[in-house]
């Protein structure tokens, strides 16, 4: 096994040879943009990861890795188009750097361009990959349409919230990490535990963001601390203090979640205090906690090396104590 | 073989049983609505005749033919976007029945779902069918850019717009029917025959969809006649009509292909009487004849037996001669 920093490198240095040389350059110049903002790379590192775990040389899923993380960025190039976002990652989103259509298009072109990276496997190898990669590419439309749909919605459960993200977010860490078993040959029990690994962990990951959203440091967050509050968004803390909220607090809290000062800090303010109060921010680490638990018990069921196992530990619990 | 009709009804009652019962329901019933809006069904018809050509039942070419029309339905989807179109088949347009992120997902959902359809074969079919697939649904972005590129240009030139059209239109029917040569295990040069053969009719087919929008007959053309004319679109009959005229004519026509009267009728008149004096009508039907003979040239080629032969043509001369 190799170190996480060299996963990093060898799948930076990977990318940056996927340059698209082909015309038009109108099509393929956002994507090169896109694919080239940076970013934690942590579910293609995890592809390479899961490939060594299973005996594998990291290299041969090089490709499986840059497929995933291909996917992952036509998902904002389109999702950013749905939210209108005027940014990502502090730069300025690929529909207003062009326009709407170039957003659309190259976004197109990426989904497309990331099942060509599965061709250099074996026919077998291949249509593993490709079935599990359309599945998980269907359920993370899914989860995006279920987020879409909640904000019209004032009656999301918290299953139903907990669903939403698992599709939205999570499948595709499991995926990730599914596709170094699979480029490693890896038993079925074996890929389907590993899945299971990175569909907690991803849970744990997206609950962690929602929490961070709220009570990051706004020195080491990177993205504005209470951003999730001044939108309005229905996290788990917000759907978790409603829970345990009497009707008049419930009351309250759909108040402020209905409302858009200009000055927000106030709000937010009185949001977090809510949170707090109600047990919501408890219960949120209370739930990561959980989450993450579970992951690590099923990474007991798989027959890998202690080694391997207090690897992967040690990835999740830097995830999970992660501030940014 | 079958004839035509048998293949058209038995791909319209598979594709009546392709009904996704899947939740969110806001994903997937615009892709139903999309679905059965009709149309000529000619790309999986096409698929399904390859497949008897090369001595197959045209059953087990259903899913690939399926996976064509999904695909081609896909891209409709994102074009009406791109174009702001109202109407599509005489229905409203998916991203005005419902809305634009709506559109964008739903295409996602289907450009994904198209691929998922070659799941069942074997998975060297499997694979075959998907690398044809990438390739040609990555050319069929590019000519959608090209299209939207040469909106903005005054340049274009025949070859470009040739290109533009075969990438857009033609490399989907092609790749339909080398997808039935592929389930009917073909050999190589066989896939390669049809796959050129469908190429040149593909653009003669759009060469005569451009003819008809300005010289159809209004009683049988579906669409508006004159159409492209009032969008100032540059087709094969205007970039003609500019090669073929003097300094003075081109600068007349390049006016009229900027200005958007109210009433249409005086311009649209006076664009078609330009196109059948500078020649560019005759150069059209020119082409078209001379794309329609290098298809059937190709089917020469084929090591196939004359009564197939002649259904090809027959099917062809169909298309050339149609006058809708």
């Amino acid at each position: 096994m190799q170190n996480i920093l060299t996963y990093q490198e060898a799948f930076t240095s990977y990318l940056k040879e996927f340059k698209t040389d082909r015309e038009p350059q109108s099509l393929y110049a956002p994507i090169d943009y896109i694919l080239n903002l940076g970013g934690k790379r942590l579910r293609p590192v995890l592809t390479l990861m899961a490939a060594e775990i299973f005996n594998a040389d990291y290299k041969i899923a090089l490709d499986a890795a840059l497929s995933i993380e291909v996917f992952h960025n036509f998902s904002l190039v389109h999702d950013d188009i749905m939210d209108d976002a005027p940014l990502r990652r502090g730069n300025q989103t690929v529909h207003e750097k062009w326009d709407v259509n170039t957003g659309i298009l190259s976004g197109d072109a990426m989904l497309i361009m990331a099942y060509q990276l599965f061709e250099n496997y074996e026919p077998k190898t291949f249509r593993d990959l490709a079935k599990l990669f359309s599945k998980t590419a269907l359920e993370v439309c899914e989860g995006q349409q279920y987020d879409v749909d909640f904000e019209n919605r004032d009656d999301v459960t918290i299953p139903e919230y907990l669903k939403m993200i698992e599709y939205k977010t999570a499948v595709l860490v499991g995926a990730a990490m599914q596709m170094g078993a699979i480029v490693a040959q890896a038993s079925k029990a074996e890929q389907e535990g590993i899945y299971n690994f990175g569909i907690n962990l991803g849970i744990a990951f997206q609950l962690q963001d929602d929490y961070l959203d709220a009570f990051g440091d706004p020195k080491t967050f990177g993205k504005q601390v209470g951003g999730d509050i001044i939108e309005n968004k229905k996290t788990f803390l917000y759907l978790k203090a409603l829970e345990f909220s009497k009707e008049e607090e419930q009351r309250e809290l759909q108040h402020l979640f209905s409302i858009s000062p200009t000055d927000s800090s106030d709000k937010v303010q009185s949001v977090k205090q809510l949170f707090l109060s109600r047990g919501a921010a408890d219960a949120t680490t209370h739930a990561i906690k959980e989450y993450t638990a579970k992951a690590f018990s099923i990474l007991e069921t798989l027959k890998i090396s202690d080694d391997k196992k207090s690897m992967l530990k040690h990835f999740g619990e830097n995830l999970m104590t992660r501030k940014v």
